[in-house]
């Protein structure tokens, strides 16, 4: 771990897990980790960059959890246990301000890496416009990762939590609106819960997973075009808070539960006579999940509405709407 | 891998080296990893910030070599052998113009890659500021990687390469200045070589090492203050290119060996005993090595120059030099 933050980062790589696998934590040329026998290891990066993951004003706490709960998440769909994690960050400026801005970031990413027992174990700080840049890794037993190729026709489809959320939270900011929710939608866009737990219990017992990160009707784009299948969901069976159904009703626009991104929910597919193991891996994470459709043969996605009709080309956005 | 230019980076993740330890590269939530039995894992990250590391207008093949170079000489620098690579580019725009760009920048980092038999294992690439993260991995086996730590009494001191030509090459160019050998140091500051193989042929040889990233003064530092011992260095012994032995002798001046950064050699300890196995291990390697010192007790860092009189405070940069 380089650059004009040593001490600040030193103090900081205390504050998270320090874990056995770890030989050689921060403050080497490299980390060294002994990576557990008979595992594979699964990893992920992604980086938010000020301006377009988020604004420059948002609160560094729910910063510093997002970032790491974003990646967290990918391991979740992968079916991966967390174990460790990097951090580049580049930064305007060295100054209090922005240390203090790196103490109260560092907060919110350390909570979240102590509540998985994760160790930071090294990472670049660097100086110019603020981003952020989280590598995370964890392990899982060989052949019972959830990849997304690997959705079979008759599948059921399956969604972790509420659908929009995130998206609608973002609308109301960009539009400075009220709303009696907007708190609790809020805390759904800064604050999102990585599904890890769930996608442990999934191990073994579901087929393809992704986390949906750019909605539901891309991700699942994802999962069909890797599969090479199509899907059929039902409007009916889509998991909705009180506000975002309100919106869709209000509108008759499901755009927030398809198309809205930032969600993080685990949107898998399994056998149907999993259903039974499936309740059992909800109920062991204490994870809210709902059967939303059925992966078909074909490359077609669509939306079977209330009243009968259907919405198609639901991975391409709402715009693609053909029959409505 | 996510982001603007998945087509893009799925071509490119083509052009570096397929390993068999790779069980699912770019493309899902994660990548998944097959590592050895028996091995550590050594990993580094590092973050070049357009205007900070490199200018807007540098050769984009020569900073994707050196986007890589840098953390493959992390790697070096613990003697661990180099595996998987993930990279995290935000690009200003993504349009014909950095398309291009893109294209030579994965040019000069794929070329460097499949010398090293590295996989590119996955990614991200968002819209922002221009930005590189490069995280590495590499194996080692326990208890012969070399920490900063390890450095021993009386162990004498070894550099790789010559010294302070990076740091001319950029002092050249800000000053707009010609020099007769302006294209061999520019090259040395553009395509840095990262020491890989010496660093495998140190393994069980040397106590400690470290890369020079900050320039040797400072980066011995690291190493007396991680092992608690003090240095001395003889000026005359310091392996200098003819353009900066022609500096440092023209104006009495040592900073470009000493202070100056970016010259990537390796810098490390081994006991007295163990001049002919670090022979051996140069020429196997085919590297230039020099004995430029010896470890002491204490905490100072000190060079006797050519007339017998002695810099002190080495790792403090050239201002603190108090008896010149």
């Amino acid at each position: 771990m380089k650059g004009e933050f040593d001490l600040i980062k030193r103090y900081f790589a205390q504050s998270t897990h320090q874990r056995n696998d770890v030989a050689l934590g921060i403050g080497d040329d490299c980390a060294l980790l002994q990576p557990p026998p008979d595992q594979q290891i699964a990893t992920s990066i992604d980086t938010l960059v000020c301006g377009r993951h988020f604004l420059v004003d948002v609160d560094p706490t729910s910063l510093g959890h997002k970032a790491l709960a974003v990646n967290l998440s990918d391991l979740a769909a992968m079916g991966a246990e967390p174990a460790w994690v990097m951090l580049s960050l580049t930064l305007p400026d060295a100054d209090q301000g922005w240390r203090r801005w790196l103490q109260a970031f560092m907060a919110g990413f350390s909570a979240l890496a102590q509540q998985y027992q994760m160790q930071l174990i090294g990472g670049d700080t660097t100086r110019g416009p603020l981003s952020i840049t989280v590598q995370v890794q964890g392990f899982a037993p060989p052949d019972q990762t959830m990849r997304r190729g690997a959705a079979k026709v008759g599948d059921h489809i399956y969604v972790s939590g509420t659908l929009g959320d995130a998206g609608l939270a973002l609308e109301l900011q960009q539009q400075s609106q009220s709303h009696p929710q907007a708190d609790i939608l809020r805390k759904r866009l800064d604050l999102p819960i990585p599904r890890v737990e769930l996608g442990l219990a999934l191990r073994g017992i579901a087929h393809a997973a992704i986390d949906i990160s750019d909605g539901l009707g891309a991700d699942l784009g994802h999962i069909c075009v890797a599969s090479g299948v199509g899907a059929q969901l039902q409007a009916t069976a889509l998991p909705l808070s009180t506000a975002v159904a309100e919106q869709v009703s209000t509108h008759a626009d499901w755009r927030l539960p398809l198309n809205a991104g930032d969600d993080y929910e685990l949107l898998f597919t399994a056998l149907p006579n999993q259903a039974a193991a499936i309740a059992q891996a909800a109920s062991q994470s204490a994870t809210p999940i709902k059967c939303i459709g059925e992966i078909q043969s074909g490359q077609e996605l669509s939306l079977t509405l209330p009243d009968g009709r259907t919405l198609t080309d639901i991975n391409q956005g709402y715009d693609h709407f053909n029959d409505v």
